[in-house]
């Protein structure tokens, strides 16, 4: 692919030798001749003329003196779009016969299917799908168009996914609920008869675990973006494009807006609701709700920047109490020299 | 199923016409006509009137107008039954001839065996177990009777596990514990070749992880509920009927007592023990021994009440620097004034 | 093997009767006749006496009157050998007819490949592998010899894992990093194809996450040892001989240095470095650089001893708040004396 093949096919121009050859994209770091690299960091821009790169992706007012490069506003998202040109998504192998599909599945077109997986009684599954081996669909699962499941994901019986969803490996959906009541003599298990619904352009990372409601359903909205190792427990609710990041977990019912962001190891507690558009610190113990669009860090959750100045405070108190001792002292100095 | 058969199954009366159909459960929220709903909270009680629900499982001394319902002074327990009848155990689905069975294996009656299932060498299987696709139970293993293991649950070798114990999608039991020496110039390994032990009526979430002992047993006894992407090291102690809620773990030679609630995200350090009864709060980090009974939170752990009252203190801290310098200065002031 | 027999396969000397029967090792809590035991504790030195156990290795210094031991002062280095002697590697099974492996898999000798594992297309498996059922090798990895991988373990396209690598059930190596870039409608995943590199004599526990590189790789180097369920984020480096305990997250372009000990339940925030040497204490969330040899806990990080400084005096603070008060009332007091 020449550049001006590259520049063409996502829309914009170029400026410089539009002839040279690309044949990947790479880092900085790793570029090699025939890379084109996105230069995402401003300040390296000295080492555009030192790298290997034969093109760059640059921010508009960038330039580069003795290589050829596309100038855009949204860099990032040129990267993304170039990068897809050079990994298109394979295609589709069909149905291994070493799958296993139970009665009245129901397999949509183009599909993606390895050996060993295994999909339930009724379950439905869209066009465009990918399930990687040791993927088990539960019966009456359904499965929307352009899918993937990568390996030994396992989707329990009932859950709904939509379209264009990706989950990595190894997570677990529509696991039992955390739910009992004490009996007098042991923890009896409340059943847990409810479902997952996870929304299209969803993405799950790996090894997460979102527990099926026990009425109802556990939700995770259209677009929401969920990092790996997270929890998500029975009647959660997650909206809209809401990002989770690695580590974190929702206790029971918690209920997050759309637009919120949850920054790594965070814990919600139960019942609680965080509004849309909110931003959770990392590490955060979320005790109570949190309104839409608040910045909250710390446990309990603080507004941001009163909890820099806590944590700053707390870095000084070893010498506020010393402080504060000396103050007592002399307030006895003078109580004493007054009586 | 009419209500009045709804009754009789779990032994109770019923209040109001007893010959309507009842075709399933429901959360209040949800409730459509047909299902009896379990009111949870007395709080919502007025909900009852607008609720589409034909019935209701009501605590005693609450009734409702116009609509039939169960009195019970245990509803959560009652509502559990309820469930069960309308979700009764599938049948067994017997072995399934493409689950590998290695040689020795000896396998109980009425078992549900899925496809791609491995079980090792020597393995012990009681009567009605259930085992998902992808399930791994390594040699010399011992599965109690009515065990359910879901998809993609790894037993390592040696593994005993109890009766009625139900371990959800991707844990894995006796998996090697972190043990290593410094030999000079690397972390040799420390073998660890000793077992886990799960005790009748165990619940374990999804992905989860129990490592074996070095020497001797991991040990989780009897009625122990734990949640998901919890990590139990080797040679910890679990005791009876403990709860562990998710994302928490337990370093090596941890020993939690009987009845203990270890609260979401909270880390226990190694070698120590907690008392019978003792409840944890969430993301504390256990670095002594709780005494049994004890309330605590924080790391390190305080009696939980200390904890708020320091919390509180916290928050205070940018407010009581002010005022502290403000002191410093008077008191400055005051012995320059002297002076 | 009689105690001369197990003193001369490790070339130690030992004291007292060498004819006797050694049928296994134990611990000193669960030792029965025939059991070697290794005293790990020396103020345990009392049940020596007490114990069932037939030989001790003891710490030099320590001895044991009336049974025969093995003296050394690298006594847990010893029991890792003696261990290792009645534990012997099982002899490969060879490749099961039942694995799936694509075309173009090249295959070393003596391996043992369970049922059920996948190798994707090219992939290169060295000699004495050990792949467990239900393992997911993906296209074009390279897998080097004498390395194990356990139940369920993903390794997904284009990973590189070194010789003698052990990692355990549920592990997901080359999932997808965790970026997106909002496009002014939704969250747009940026492409994730750089890849995972695994040294020589790494070690990770189970159900852990390693994801791929956006460009270039993510790097775990030789003899890191990585605890249960760590999240290790795209384009991480973790250097050699680094330990990471369980539970533990960095995010993404963290990198840590050689001999670096990271505590459980710790967060690294994004592109920071920590130094060699470093050690971080649990639960710590490190939001800066760490220097080489640093040893620094809590979130902020500290040096260790000022925050065991500041922990303390932040369990003073209620008291320190009465304190504060009474001397702002008493100087109220003093002015309006004065005034």
């Amino acid at each position: 692919m020449k550049l001006s093949d590259v520049a063409e096919a996502i829309g914009l121009d170029y400026t410089g030798d539009g002839s040279i050859d690309i044949t990947g994209v790479a880092s900085i770091d790793d570029a090699a001749r025939g890379n084109i690299v996105f230069l995402a960091d401003p300040a390296r821009k000295a080492e555009l003329t030192t790298s290997k790169a034969s093109a760059f992706i640059l921010p508009e007012g960038i330039s580069c003196e003795g290589k050829p490069y596309i100038s855009t506003n949204k860099p990032l998202l040129v990267f993304t779009e170039v990068v897809r040109l050079f990994y298109p998504k394979p295609k589709p192998r069909g149905v291994d016969a070493r799958a296993i599909i139970e009665e009245g599945v129901s397999l949509g077109t183009d599909l993606s299917i390895f050996p060993n997986v295994h999909i339930g009684k009724g379950a439905e599954i869209g066009d465009r799908v990918t399930l990687y081996p040791g993927v088990y669909i539960g019966p009456a699962c359904k499965v929307g168009e352009g899918t993937t499941l990568y390996a030994n994901v396992v989707i329990n019986e009932g859950t709904t996914i939509g379209k264009r969803v990706i989950i990595h490996g190894g997570t677990v959906l529509g696991s039992d609920g955390y739910g009992y009541v004490w009996d007098g003599s042991c923890h009896r298990k409340v059943p847990q008869v409810g479902g997952v619904i996870i929304g299209d352009d969803v993405e799950i990372g790996a090894n997460c675990t979102v527990d099926r409601a026990t009425l109802g359903s556990t939700i995770i909205n259209r677009g929401a973006k969920i990092d790996n190792l997270v929890m998500i427990a029975h009647n959660c609710t997650v909206g809209k494009d809401t990002l989770i990041v690695s580590q974190s977990g929702l206790a029971g019912s918690a209920r997050l807006g759309n637009n919120v962001i949850i920054a790594g190891q965070v814990g919600v507690a139960g019942h609680l609701t965080v509004g849309d558009g909110a931003i959770i610190g990392p590490k955060s113990g979320v005790t109570k709700d949190v309104e839409s669009g608040a910045k909250v860090t710390g446990y309990p959750p603080q507004p941001h920047r009163e909890w820099m100045r806590i944590q700053n405070a707390i870095q000084k108190l070893p010498q506020m109490r010393k402080d504060l001792q000396g103050l007592l002292d002399k307030m006895d100095k003078l109580e004493t020299e007054d009586a």
